[in-house]
């Protein structure tokens, strides 16, 4: 009884077979078609600079094992499938991969490439070097990262990208809408990740797609059309077409068993259908790809060019090939009236459980790193600038491996702890060339008469990257003979006084000034906590132990003009020079009932000798007094529970729902007293110790914590600092915008819909990059970080930042893997220890402003050192110890900051000015700012300035598209305030409040 | 403290990185270089032809949830790789995968592709639709898919394949060797599966690559070069390259992280020289792809690029771009002299416990319906050719579905259920339509004069597909006024008696001939047995039951002219006519003390009434008189045990290791006599019934088993039927290679290597196709069967054959799917209910060839019957009742088939004519045989003819390689006996035994 024998029967009726199919030419000229449905399909891939896999195991697709990723294989692949069809297109974003795999093709293949571009079938959205993070990253490296990426665009296509494009960035910063969007000239911007009931009711009200106005100053005039995705960045269920996925191709040969293109056609209809009902006008966005998707970029167009002939021969609604920009343009063509949108979309969920506000402060010393770098570039091509560009010489391995830290992934602490080492070893050795430059060139600065042209200069300087640790092999031997010369180099616009601390062996030490005089120093003993540290990281770091712990710390005071330098001479004391700045020290107990007060100048804080806690705060100067309090106390990480599995770990931050433990009741006091600075060393537990530390000329409080290794005894844990005073908040706190805008940010609310409370913590936590504040009627209390972390005020009168996170669990974690950062020593691993300082002003109500943006420019650039061991005498005869590139009759105004000089590679210089105010911020500092070009440019001649956009990749114009917004009339009421044209003879720059201006100079 | 701050110190002396890469043209004009190893690299894709999921799913890449596998995929970005340099190469194989492909190219694509043939970069090997399996295939259907492969070929490349490529099959049989090697012309063939044991044997002694006959009669004159790979045939491990995959990629740019040139070339040269071990001359082949690869081939060629250049910048070694035929060519420059390897590779196990002699018989169903279509497929050509092709009717769909159902997961039962539900229901629907072609076909044949044209026809035929299990309306309801007219067609070459067997309702029925004589018949009440079987699987297979069962069997003996016809009429029965043929049916019970004898003839067969078991056969003709027991055993499914997990499965036969289970103990008999044939009906246990059969004319036993549903409880169940005699058999046996050569087999032994035997039951297994016999010095015992399926000799003086197998058990099965066959009606499923014949013949020594070799052309080509309802004085008036298209005083001689005639596309006849019998295997028949063509075509006149290899793609010609063998010298002694020029006038082809000879014939 044979089964198949008669199946024959059955089976006959059902299908027909012939031999082959044949050749069908599919009809891909779409183009927009007016009265339907447009499905615009948007082929895409979204390749993370890094993440499961490093940056370069992703380019040529090596460990697998981890992810199927080879990015070469999608742009090799791409490149064919394009040039098949012409109606086919794509989208490409991160130049991070793309400029390597440019620089590997032929001149064939780069003159291919070209046409697909000037064609408009490659179109490079975003263009930078990629896509950045938006809560952890500083808005000085989002504009550099993408100007790198846009400039050489610029030069291998003439091209200027349209749209942005932040699809998985977990959450989408005001900065990010109107700077990194209007502002480089973008007529849209797109993402998917906006919290997860925001989208719902967006979705519910067709507000998925708006006009944002991100900048509260700038208003309209900064404007941008910002598209949500309905859900993440791939396209529909089903609709999916990588190589070996599993999809349904559709089946249009009538020869093969499975011919089902109605089937399909009625699939894709249906969810246009669903998308269009949650979109306003005609036109919907598919994004056709997803993570590494295109890996073999046929098998995603051979669908899609049967998708839109089959669905257009259908004919009820119309699918195309488009991009970001034809989709905007048909957006706009529509004359719609777009809700409006302001701040931003922080912070982010995607679930109750799931705030993405973990990342903020995961791993906290990369976060560090790539903060100190940022300076540094900015120093290090300022430098180079100045002394004219040297061959082989280039700051470009940095700009590009802080590019690459930009990443979502990078500088988000998201990646998985080997991605993450690997961006550091990018950074160090990126630092490692700039560091060349800037020893090259600071000889060249203080003497142009020496040959500077090569690579080698008399005077061999060096830099102490490990100065934070105490480690600084230069200071610490101090010889009889030489002086150890100390260049420092401020890259500030303005005239600055700065204490410098340098390790040191010997007490008896003088520091003299270019004029010869002796300076008032401190030496203060060196402190157990460091220097166990310091032991532990240095044969961690370097495979080897310094010789011999530094015993001190020699602190001193020192100035030094705008864009320019002053040198000091640090040598053993003569006998008659006898050092008498020592520093007294005791040590209080806790018994003692009374309290500490400490502050060398009008600042003084006190302290409760029996809890050893910070108590008030007295400025005698702005008769500022405030009782305060300040600890640290950590949140236990939820390991998921019953009703959710989510537990906190590198993304979200999640804690347990017990009231934070903190970390000690009372503590000891160990007081440092000299004439430059008072300290108050503490040990808050075994794991956490704390300096607080008053200069004498500043009025501002330092907190410098030392925090780690955290325990690991089953609990995760993520340790916070907070500060409780008695103010009248309101619920009501405010944080930077990428350390730029400070935004209003309201406990347990959301100006855009009704929040439903589900994490009172994590929910109200929001990304720190400059720092935080709140106010009551009579006074500011504010906080600067020194890198990007989270905080946010729980209880009004309060202030909290997350400074460090040490978690076990990794349930609903993408990356598989703990933040468990270690570190370690002949095999021997212990927690990561962070080291970082935070710092405190309290002012008058409407004068905190001033502090936060001028020190906050302190913070982040801080004075350059560079140490060489020269004869003073010698040194003096023969360089400038003390100058300014600029008019030495000139500063830049207060409000003004510096953030770009720079030589291009064509010799034209790229300028950006800042305006440090928001519009009403500060009752001076809010007024429009006149910058003296020539006064910056004393020693030169401007031949030729040309103002730009922000990437620096066209001219300056106005926006192209002018929106409609409900409610609003086109017309604009009233223009922010911005600078006016620069006048060519007299070169006087205008900046109204937030207003950066960008120009390129010839000289 | 941070960390990565100074891991810069570290990390800075380890890489540098700059922007981007440049581009390099890597150097692959390589060929084969003197003196050096050469590694001849061959890249290739495994496509099965079904396997885990349908050919079509695999073509379209649907399904990719169960395999990522798309051959579009595959063939389409192989073109764009391979125009990319013209020194990269490509074989392919299957042709069922690239006619699709082909047809669905544009006519640019399809000229692109031709210059890739032309210009050896892509390679065909094997070439036919399929690679087939070599142990349950039959030689017919094996030319047959070749054919239809290696035409296609030729007609749209004007390319001859040189080389056997059957690198998957579980192991390889003689046939295979000589006939579907040598006889095509190839000059080697190449595989990867040959016995572990073996396989580490020959590489010890490097004679993995030898000269094989495979043929004892043909001998040198049918030799090839065959190579089996040292392992399977991927690339060594680590030089996988599919795209997604896991390998470390040649990393030749310094400026990214993990530079490897070095590593990889080491890793190359040391793969390549553990190769070079095993293998005799400085060349070796690397496989470069596995099953389903290169679904994007620039990820394989890319990788392959930079090795070639860096391996033989490097110079130790020399790696090329190769094909198997530039590698054969290459051994052969070499002028070594090779081992000598006769007979074949059979059976195959990969592990001590992991035999392939389990898919000889697994799905005996499906490989039955193959068989039954194979057999059509011959004739439905040979009466197309008859009267000439119709427009719109073909027999191409017949043709594909069997060439697909050759595959080695197809006729082998490896394939998943579902999938070879798909093979099934393509041959239903190529048998449907191949019914068609017969359908009109007869008509025009019986009634020349008719409009033969069109392809409706006046005459309505109809074809009774499940005559097995009784059901076929045309004879079931036979009326009172017109007549059954049943046209009987012989597709042999030789006048044939055969007794037909219809169901009928009413047993008073008469038959006719032509002439209008009564025949003699018989009618058998039917039996239980049938009708539920015959319930059950016409309500399966037709949705809907049988109005009624068929209350009878009606027997008639008919006789036919060589390729010719005899028509009957089958009518009620007038009353003088008075049906008199009736059977005697007597019941024996077990406990009668007596024997039962049967035999209408001759042959006389002896039961024991106690045990109902067959006891003794006597032939008072021959003289024959032998005493033979029959039973049906079943052996218990291995599930795997603590030393070795595997289980017996679809593949694998691994049996418990304990005795096998006999049926029954005394069986009950059901005996039913009469003038034609004398039948025992007997049931042997609840799923075991047979019925033994003797015609009046026929000296032979035939034993209609009917076994299912195996029960499920617990253990596996393979289930054999044994013939055990007294004979003296040595330890051997005799089975067939493909249903041609009969291969001497010896218990417990190979003849190429020292067995260790581990599986007693399961590694002495061979497969049958045609079927096997032992003898002694008086007898052969011989028995054919009716499809593939595994046979042994276990113990002296038996025979065993395995007819059926349901396994629940899967572990070591790539399926991941039981053995577990079931047929369902009404969502009620039952174990799959198996129903054949084999036939026994015992005979004097040295005559049992002669009853194989005319009896197994019987069996394979059975009469072919239509029936129509007509007036029986109309239907001879304008019918031409009786005649053979043949000369009609000839027929071919005993020991000649014909075992192709079909005309081409183009008009050209295509035949071919197999003698029958090896040299020496019988007195008479092994002489040389003459064939007159022009008495095959009395009606035609051939106007051209011209002998072809063996798929008629080239001009039949002398081997071209006369490769020398150890030990022998290069002159062949003594040829075979093979038939001379065929003389153009006289038109004799002369054959030799076991000779094939192929021609096109024009008329």
């Amino acid at each position: 009884m044979s089964s198949p024998m008669a199946a024959a029967l059955l089976s006959i009726s059902l299908l027909f077979v012939e031999v082959g199919g044949v050749f069908i030419r599919y009809n891909t000229t779409a183009g927009v078609v007016d009265g339907k449905l447009n499905v615009h399909l948007v082929p895409h891939t979204h390749d993370d600079v890094g993440w499961l896999k490093t940056v370069d195991q992703y380019y040529v697709g090596s460990n697998n094992s981890i992810q199927g990723a080879c990015v070469k294989n999608v742009l090799d692949s791409l490149v064919v499938a394009l040039l098949k069809d012409p109606n086919r297109k794509f989208v490409y974003a991160e130049q991070a991969f793309f400029q390597r795999w440019w620089a590997e093709q032929s001149d064939m293949m780069q003159e291919a490439v070209r046409k697909l571009v000037d064609s408009g079938q490659l179109e490079f959205v975003n263009g930078g070097w990629c896509m950045h993070d938006e809560a952890a990253a500083h808005y000085i490296d989002m504009i550099d990262q993408t100007t790198l990426g846009h400039l050489m665009i610029k030069k291998q296509f003439n091209h200027i990208p349209r749209v942005g494009w932040q699809i998985d960035p977990f959450g989408h910063s005001a900065v990010q809408g109107y700077l990194l969007g209007s502002e480089l000239g973008f007529d849209a911007v797109f993402f998917a990740r906006i919290d997860y009931q925001d989208k719902k009711k967006r979705a519910a009200d067709k507000s998925l797609e708006v006009i944002w106005r991100g900048s509260r100053t700038l208003g309209p005039s900064s404007q941008i059309f910002a598209g949500a995705f309905p859900s993440l960045y791939g396209p529909p269920e089903g609709f999916y077409f990588e190589v070996n996925d599993n999809y349904s191709p559709v089946q249009d040969d009538p020869h093969l068993y499975g011919y089902n293109v109605n089937e399909r056609v009625n699939d894709f209809i249906d969810a246009a259908l669903v998308q269009a009902n949650v979109t306003r006008t005609n036109h919907i966005m598919w994004t056709m790809g997803d993570d590494f998707q295109y890996q073999y970029a046929e098998s995603w167009f051979k669908e899609m060019d049967k998708l839109i002939n089959y669905v257009n021969m259908d004919g009820r609604i119309h699918a195309l090939y488009s991009t970001p920009s034809m989709y905007t343009d048909a957006k706009y063509a529509s004359n719609e009236a777009w809700p409006l949108k302001t701040d931003d979309y922080l912070p982010y969920a995607n679930a109750p459980n799931a705030y993405f506000t973990g990342y903020y402060t995961s791993r906290p010393t990369f976060k560090r790193f790539v903060r100190v770098l940022s300076a540094y570039y900015l120093a290090a091509r300022q430098l180079e600038f100045l002394v004219g560009r040297k061959p082989g010489l280039t700051t470009f391995s940095l700009g590009e491996a802080l590019g690459v830290a930009q990443h979502h992934d990078a500088i988000s602490g998201t990646s998985l702890l080997n991605v993450t080492n690997d961006y550091t070893k990018r950074l160090a050795y990126g630092a490692s060339q700039a560091e060349k430059v800037v020893n090259l060139a600071i000889p060249c600065l203080l003497n142009p008469d020496e040959k500077c042209a090569s690579s080698t200069s008399l005077i061999k300087l060096s830099q102490c990257n490990l100065l934070n640790i105490s480690y600084c092999p230069s200071t610490e031997e101090i010889s009889d003979g030489k002086s150890l010369v100390m260049v420092v180099y401020n890259s500030l616009g303005w005239d600055r006084t700065e204490y410098v601390r340098v390790p040191v062996n010997d007490k008896e030490v003088v520091v003299r000034d270019a004029n010869g005089n002796s300076l008032e120093t401190q030496v203060i003993e060196m402190d157990n906590t460091t220097t166990n540290i310091r032991n532990f990281y240095v044969k961690a770091y370097l495979g080897e132990l310094p010789k011999d712990s530094a015993k001190f710390w020699l602190v001193f005071k020192v100035l030094v003009p705008p864009l320019g330098w002053n040198t000091y001479f640090i040598s053993k004391a003569t006998k008659k020079e006898e050092s008498t700045s020592d520093s007294h020290t005791s040590t209080i107990s806790a018994a003692d009932d009374e309290t500490v007060e400490i502050g060398p100048g009008p600042l003084k804080i006190t302290f409760s000798s029996t809890s050893g806690k910070l108590k008030r705060v007295v400025n005698h100067r702005t008769g500022v007094d405030l009782l305060v309090q300040q600890n640290y106390l950590w949140y236990g990480s939820s390991p998921g529970d019953k009703q959710d599995s989510q537990a906190s770990h590198a993304y979200i931050f999640r804690p347990d729902g017990k009231p934070p433990t903190a970390s000690s009741g009372s503590v000891a006091m160990k007081v440092v007293r000299g004439s430059l600075v008072d300290e108050v060393h503490q040990q808050f537990n075994s794991w956490i110790n704390q300096v607080t530390r008053i200069y004498k000329d500043k009025e501002n409080v330092e907190f410098e914590y030392t925090i780690g290794p955290v325990p690991t005894d089953g609990v995760g844990k993520e340790v916070i600092t907070r500060l409780t005073t008695s103010m009248v908040t309101n619920r009501t706190f405010y944080t930077d915008s990428n350390g730029r805008d400070f935004l209003k940010r309201v406990r347990d609310h959301r100006d855009d819909w009704n929040l439903t409370v589900n994490q009172p913590v994590a929910g109200n936590y929001y990304p720190l990059n400059l720092g935080m504040y709140i106010e009551d009627e009579n006074y500011e209390l504010s906080v600067l970080v020194d890198r990007a972390c989270g905080g946010s005020s729980i209880h009004d009168g309060q202030l909290e930042i997350m400074l460090h996170r040490r978690i076990l669990d990794v349930e609903g974690s993408f990356l598989g893997e703990a933040l468990n950062e270690t570190v370690c020593v002949d095999n021997v691993c212990q927690g990561l220890t962070v080291r970082g300082t935070y710092y405190m002003s309290i002012d008058q109500i409407g004068n905190g402003a001033q502090w936060r943006r001028t020190n906050g420019q302190h913070i982040y650039s801080p004075v350059l050192l560079a140490f060489a061991y020269e004869d003073e005498r010698n040194w003096k005869s023969s360089q400038i110890t003390k100058a300014t590139s600029m008019d030495p009759n000139y500063s830049l105004p207060p409000n003004v900051a510096l953030i770009t000089l720079e030589e291009l590679d064509d010799g034209t210089v790229l300028l950006r000015l800042a305006h440090l105010y928001e519009a009403g911020e500060d009752v001076q500092n809010s007024a429009l700012a006149k910058v003296e070009l020539k006064k910056i440019f004393a020693q030169k001649t401007i031949k030729e300035l040309k103002e730009t956009s922000l990437s620096a990749n066209q001219d300056k114009a106005e926006m192209k598209l002018n929106w409609r917004v409900e409610g609003e009339s086109r017309d604009n009421p009233t223009p922010p305030l911005r600078g006016g044209p620069v006048n060519k003879s007299t070169l006087v720059v205008e900046l109204g409040p937030m207003e950066i201006r960008t120009f390129l100079l010839k000289f």
